[in-house]
């Protein structure tokens, strides 16, 4: 017998760089429908854009999107859209974004969301006098393990935060003798792995500790000279390699900061651990299903010790919609539940997951990102004020 | 400017059973497309079928099947459909395939094959004899780290095999004041651990280290009587909650199995080692993109120790579609590689990836879980003879 | 000012045999009186036997042994020795034990306490019918983590227990181009993996679990031919190198157990899991402080998972004689913590510590292997009886 | 017969302060002379010293020293004594150290070895005036990991050091509502968790990556005001509780450095990890056997990942005196392999051993919390001179 087709709210999406972020978006709209069905979400892929035709062509066609055009302006007008999402490389991110909310259009922005303060100032800015929503994806936040510590530090189960680390290291320019082509030796200033990875960091930070009040940063430059580029042109490499900063929270939590792309073996290594008056918890998204807890005030403090959640059941954050206890989520699965909650929050008409980044929190992470080079300057602790 | 699609080789499939397998088959055929673009592969999703009419229209609706039925004998008939994928319960794949395979579809069957070794003996002779393809979802065969591990082996990077242990243990049924609702204390004789979740590890077995020759195994029920059941029924439990063998191999190597259902602890966890004469290799499902191996005879004996390679690299096994060096797949995409490679072999033509298990794969574990429990009840060795 | 030396209860102690297990015995009378000064003992370490004088003589110098001599006769009949500590190779602990215990001596036997069952049972016998006591060194049942696991068990933490596995894994026979001179290889018959290590894991599963059944094992040699030894003596090796084994408890529990010199990449690993209806445990002892419990039944199973516990409080067992928490104590603790109940035990005239095997231990597990190799010949399931 | 005892070494020794690190310390001067035979070393326990008279007596009986007293001058100038160990609490390192330098005596000062860097230089000072060599006990540079980590760092085997991350973690005054009774909060200005464990933190980051150029740091009480003592005093707390601050090093390398003495979870983790050019070290020391090594560069970019070494063979620096592979050492080995260096190089008559700490590092330490205090107080980086 056929099917009635179930009746199902449109997102018409306009997608913006089809790269490795453009995919994976893309498959985020994919499985909502399905995955979430009783949401009875439909997001539509509209069109997609990008610089080269050929390329682009070939994508939309790969993905289903029904058309394809070059030029993000047209795209950030188009009325049929309602959904512009902005897959770009980094600095093109402020002006298609600003250009989409002005023509009222809901906007995600990948991350981080400006290169520069004053871009990201502008952007926020215009997503608050905008009427459609918008945010910056800062797709950690919803990890399951993630959003279970945050659920296990507002109940107060790890107490006053005392002392936090976090790390986001990757290893893809360890090797000095490698021609600087990685996107992160890019020619654009204030590039690198603070704003490449570090963001994430400083992000985890502010979800699960909370606002950032003063940094002491150094931000490095491991080899600047890497011979030439693969395409033979002579390089002098100025984006940071690695950073490592200490932080004050305005709540009196301490902490460290650090971001690399020249961390050998270690391949995409966000990890932090929290410690507190009650408990501490850890995580890294090597291993991403697994929440580290030590929960004490119990009454046995001869099981004290770090348990190693799986946090895959489904009465975890964001698991009920997927797959039985222990069959374990993927990095994509972040991607996908996050996409689903702001789809959810536009066809709902209500406000964002209270998860979720918003342009303020990309602003946010600017500014600190931009205290970190300051310090690094000039040597003292710089006051982060927004 | 529009798009204009792709020509793609539409395979038409019928799938039976909505349920936790049918989930995850549809959602595999979805991705394919895009994932897999350049092989042009469609899946196209025809009909679903289940027992109850609202429950699988609402899942056809939810996942895009075109139609619905409710009667195998007419999906398994259906001379639109191309591929005939049985998610049904256990003792529902053996009529329904073999009578697929009969008008001429490829047919997939979940695993175990068939509670019995005569009904599995029936299924194999069925595709052998028929034009379709055939295959049975052995998918942790299709886990990156567990190819990987098997390329390291058929170069020889671990010698000899000596020794193997593997278990596949899970916990949803510890607790003995629980009601015996779950699968494995259905009514049809001989389910239970070892064919709903033994039948992996033995198969992983097979994979990796060869044919068994000889089982040796204790076969348990520890909870025989479950008060009473949800719906208020007087039970006696009859399958088995819990395996333990002694495997020997044809090739000399020797090893231990378990399997079980009630390890407090254990969500998911299907987890192997092996040792050789000149390496090891261990992994686990619960940690699913990290290989650890310990590959000597280096000249450096000073470093010798198990290293956890995150098989995240494009080029480790059938990672190259996916997302970059640690960004990690989940459970799910065990299920669409898998998937992907079968529907390659249809659209080819040409024979099923080597990793691919067949109905000789799901017959053979058929005898050996056979053996084990003959083994069990007799007290003996039990030779296995295919 | 001089120090008044404290009175205290000495116990003058033989002891045969200077390798490696007699360096770590001396050692562990050496620690005695300071570690555990209150108890006021004095191990006298009086007199020291091997066979070759000019070894034992530098030995015993090194120690501090007042006497050395090169026959064990004299030794376990010296009037002036308490206690009779065989450090000999495993074929010569019987006859000495034996008659030291005639002589009315305490004494220790190391493991595995006879090559047969009849020499266990004389042994056992001549204990029994002694004034002395006796005990055979099972050492890691004195791990404070393997005692914590035990009294966790004992207070019903994990419940009833359904399934264990345990292996003791070693390397150094891994290579088969390596000469058979290693001590399991030796001449005597039915020496091997399996009494040298295995024994260890037959009596961890004993102490942990309960007494057991019934035993189905394969016993295997991988590499007869072993080219020649490195005295140039042409090989055939007839020890075994790996055993497989499924074990049945009395009370009811299944297991598996393995033992292997040939597991590269494993350099000393014994290692169990244990799961019971409320609660798991693991532990292996190239990680001795570390006790991994997952005790369920509380009232959020969202935590549930293993806690990686540092047994190192001054509240675990045995811990509060040595260092801070999380000092690590390391190998040869668990054999002073052995030694020193022993003393005592002898000390104070009483009952021994309730964790110490006795030579009715020994026999047991003298028994259980022996039931292992016949399993292994036969191809059956071998009652256990004693 | 009798035993003809060696000719041995005498190294006569007066030790200060009976608690926690003086049975450390004697516990080592028992077991140098048979674990390390060959150097014919005889640690002569002569006098014990510490303030209350009763407590030092039980003490000296139980190590078995010959004479106690109660006053460090009276110790210090004994002409019988050749090694001074100062085991007293950190106020009481310098005066003592110093004297017993003037009287011509071989000097171990416990860290942190001075309070403040003006005792600090004193004491260095005075060290280098004097005939007797000096040694500040930062014992973790004797692990046999640390030293093979060291080792593997000389080799170049990591390339060029880009970033380190190091922590020493404790919990022990987590609870806010515990009396500040711990050492930490002791009364002396300027103690606290940086200098009580920070101060290893920092010579492990010297001893493995170079000296440190430039700190900028936050020195944190958390919990000022901790009820009242349980003697009963109100208590105001003023030593630091956590400590987190940037390095910058003198050869190129950045990192972060943490203390905490309320780390929930943490009962002793000083742990690093260092990221080099080609490879890349992580240890910690609640696992002190395991040494997890990632060394790229090989030709096998498919197999990186971090490999676990149990740092336990004999040819594994320190552990050859020891015991057989994969029998672990625990925490109390590391001051005995660090003793016995400085005895031998006294007994020699040659210089200390490379890995030793001197007073000159001991100072080194003092002057890089002093900058890191300042660095805390003014809010810039400090620059570090010594």
């Amino acid at each position: 017998m056929k099917v009635t087709p179930a009746s199902r709210h449109e997102i018409r999406i306009g997608l913006l760089g089809c790269g490795f972020m453009g995919k994976c978006h893309s498959n985020a709209y994919k499985k909502i429908p399905y995955i979430y069905s009783p949401a009875n979400l439909l997001p539509r892929l509209m069109v997609l854009c990008d610089q080269k035709a050929n390329i682009v062509e070939r994508e939309a066609a790969c993905y289903g999107y029904e058309e394809f055009c070059t030029d993000w302006k047209e795209l950030a007008a188009d009325p049929r859209i309602d959904l512009f999402d902005n897959c770009g490389p980094d600095p093109v991110h402020p002006e298609p974004c600003i250009a989409a909310l002005a023509h009222g259009k809901h906007v995600i922005s990948e991350k981080p969301m400006a290169i520069t303060v004053a871009d990201a100032r502008r952007m926020r800015d215009a997503a608050a006098a905008a009427t459609g929503k918008a945010m910056c994806t800062f797709n950690y936040r919803f990890a399951p393990a993630v959003q279970f510590a945050k659920n296990l530090i507002a109940e107060g189960k790890i107490g006053a935060i005392y002392q936090v680390r976090v790390q986001y290291l990757q290893m893809a320019g360890h090797d000095p003798s490698l021609p600087p082509d990685k996107p992160w030796y890019s020619a654009w200033p204030h590039s690198g792995g603070l704003q490449g990875i570090g963001s994430h960091a400083i992000d985890q930070c502010r979800f699960l500790v909370g606002e950032i009040a003063s940094v002491s940063a150094l931000v490095r430059t491991f080899n600047k000279d890497r011979a030439i580029t693969s395409a033979g042109c002579p390089a002098e490499v100025t984006a940071d390699e690695g950073t490592a900063a200490v932080l004050e929270f305005a709540n009196g939590a301490i902490g460290v900061l650090e971001s690399s792309v020249v961390a050998t073996g270690r391949k995409n290594y966000l990890a932090w651990e929290i410690n507190g008056s009650r408990g501490s918890l850890r995580w890294d998204v090597e291993h991403p299903n697994s929440l580290f807890a030590c929960l004490s005030g119990g009454s046995d403090d001869l099981l004290l010790g770090f348990t190693e959640i799986s946090v895959t059941e489904s009465c975890h954050p964001y698991v009920g919609a997927w797959w039985p206890q222990g069959h374990n989520l993927g990095w994509e699965h972040l991607q996908i539940i996050e996409k689903y909650h702001f789809l959810k929050a536009i066809a709902d008409g209500g406000p964002l997951h209270p998860s979720q980044a918003t342009f303020e929190d990309g602003y946010r992470v600017a500014v600190i990102i931009d205290a970190m080079r300051r310090s690094s300057l000039k040597g003292t602790r710089v006051a982060v004020t927004f």
